[in-house]
């Protein structure tokens, strides 16, 4: 707002370090804050790794709330506040981030892993990402409206309203993929990076439709956050973000995919999240059927680390996988700049 | 060569995948070459924290030529051979690269980390920085030829014949510091892509410049060949890049500054090396004067690790630093383009 004088690419450099900076630098004392207020942390879930039990007991958690002020104050101040794909952006942090921090709060203050029920929470994702079909439907052409658009041969599916549920699908599937990421220090923050990079630059390049310079704004924005994050989540984790941070990062993560078209596209820039889902959906879907397991454990970077990979080294390959599909993404940009080069 | 008809952007997203594929799926059989092949591993600095002599013996080194062959391979494969630029990118990973081998070869034969005299090491660097000088200074036009710019005003300064022995220190010094910064498991590898990142954006956009299009491809492939390396050399490192990759990793770094004239910007965006350098330097300077130690010990990563702090924590703040940098260099660019917004 401050600053809307500024191009897009002059905001998102300031933006991105903005939001950078705050987390770094008020890192250390909201910490401390936290770990006094907490006690005894976040209960560590009981049905994860054993060895976690031991080694992550009493690290605070609720750092997703120091990303999601971090990104709210530097989209004041350099998005325009006119467009109202700003206010969307800040509306789903906003509710997103409020249920994941009661959740964060009922199992601090019940001392139990499992904390709001999962009836609840699809509710309010669910209520969210219907507000969110809505608005996207609104903002797009007559022609394409309905549709989704299958990247790198650009060929619009007209979905009908079958494009409602498909698009809240989208949303609600994207927070909770990342909140199943959220297992090992450090995974979550750095997956998100390359995925909103991706979309940063898509939005950025897309010239032509004005209003997504904003959301280039909060991508780069949710970069830095997630980057200054790391300077206190990474191993060994001083802090995690918890449910306030995974579930609202990941609800953006999917309204922002949702707002320039790309549903298609997040399932490749975001296929650690697309796996990490799909190995807790096979791994109950398998012992339902045959009482056996596919994974040692799921999510699946639990299966890794059962298998005896030390966890910087699958937090470590998870993220280049993820950095491999946000260029593959990429090219998907410039598929359709050049038309086919 | 073969993939010439791709514009800068696409060569350069596939150099990137090519080189970063390579280290990834052939490092498993080069480690375990390397591992049988060098039976102790690279004896471990002797003036380095106590504890690395335990935890990281048996490690092997010379990882490095793996990052170089996948560089030059790719390099081979998108950039345009016909362009002086490319082949004096590719002399400069063969004789540094070289040098670092030979200096690897004798540290793992002789069993000690001290191994080819300085002075001979000082002297290879310094010859091929004064060949890089002279071609450099061809390639420019009349009036900026001796010059550097000051970045963000895009003010030239005339050095005179000085230039010459200015581009011999840049290069021989970025050589010696990406060296210095190579103590810990996935520093150097995690800092070059940051580095290599700003000039990989910054000759893409120079496109008034056609050589520079090799540049950019050049960029790619080494930051696909580091963070492949990471795959690898990311804690606990299951190999090190050596003298081999370091040394010429650094000297690539530097050459490529100097030959789109970013030499200044250079000290901006590479700020981790510099100050590991520094630190070196002070350490020795005030421990000849005074006979105490500033750090506790130099390089300064060293220094953290003797206050304590765990070797991913300092990794990847160091990298964080590094990321800012680029960051902070990317403003140049938009300053020259856009003149001052």
């Amino acid at each position: 707002m401050l600053f809307n004088f500024l191009n897009p690419i002059s905001a998102s450099i300031l933006a991105f370090l903005t939001s950078l900076l705050i987390v770094i630098l008020t890192g250390k004392k909201f910490i401390a804050y936290m770990h006094s207020w907490q006690h005894e942390g976040q209960p560590i879930r009981e049905c994860g790794p054993k060895s976690h039990l031991k080694t992550k007991k009493g690290t605070p958690t609720m750092g997703g709330l120091l990303i999601l002020l971090s990104i709210i104050f530097s989209t004041l101040l350099y998005a325009q506040l006119s467009s109202g794909f700003t206010w969307i952006c800040i509306a789903v942090i906003v509710v997103f981030g409020a249920t994941g921090f009661w959740d964060d709060y009922i199992k601090i203050k019940k001392h139990t892993a499992a904390a709001l029920t999962a009836r609840i929470k699809l509710l309010i994702q669910f209520s969210v990402a219907f507000a969110i079909a809505i608005f996207a439907i609104s903002q797009f052409r007559e022609n394409i409206k309905f549709s989704v658009i299958i990247p790198y041969i650009n060929f619009p599916i007209n979905l009908w309203y079958f494009y409602i549920p498909f698009v809240m699908f989208v949303i609600a599937g994207t927070s909770n993929s990342v909140n199943l990421s959220d297992g090992l220090d450090g995974l979550a923050s750095g997956l998100l990076i390359p995925a909103f990079g991706y979309f940063f630059l898509s939005t950025l390049l897309t010239f032509n439709f004005a209003p997504l310079g904003n959301l280039s704004i909060i991508c780069a924005a949710t970069m830095g956050a997630c980057l200054g994050f790391l300077w206190h989540n990474s191993f060994p984790a001083k802090i995690f973000m918890g449910d306030t941070g995974s579930l609202a990062l990941g609800a953006l993560l999917g309204t922002i995919a949702v707002l320039c078209k790309q549903e298609i596209i997040l399932a490749i820039v975001g296929i650690v999240f697309v796996i990490e889902s799909l190995s807790v959906m096979i791994q109950v879907f398998w012992y339902k059927r045959t009482k056996t397991r596919v994974f040692l454990m799921a999510p699946i970077h639990h299966h890794f680390e059962q298998k005896g990979y030390p966890e910087t080294c699958i937090v470590m390959r998870f993220w280049i996988v993820a950095w491999i599909a946000a260029v593959i993404g990429i090219i998907s940009l410039f598929m359709q700049s050049f038309g086919g080069n």
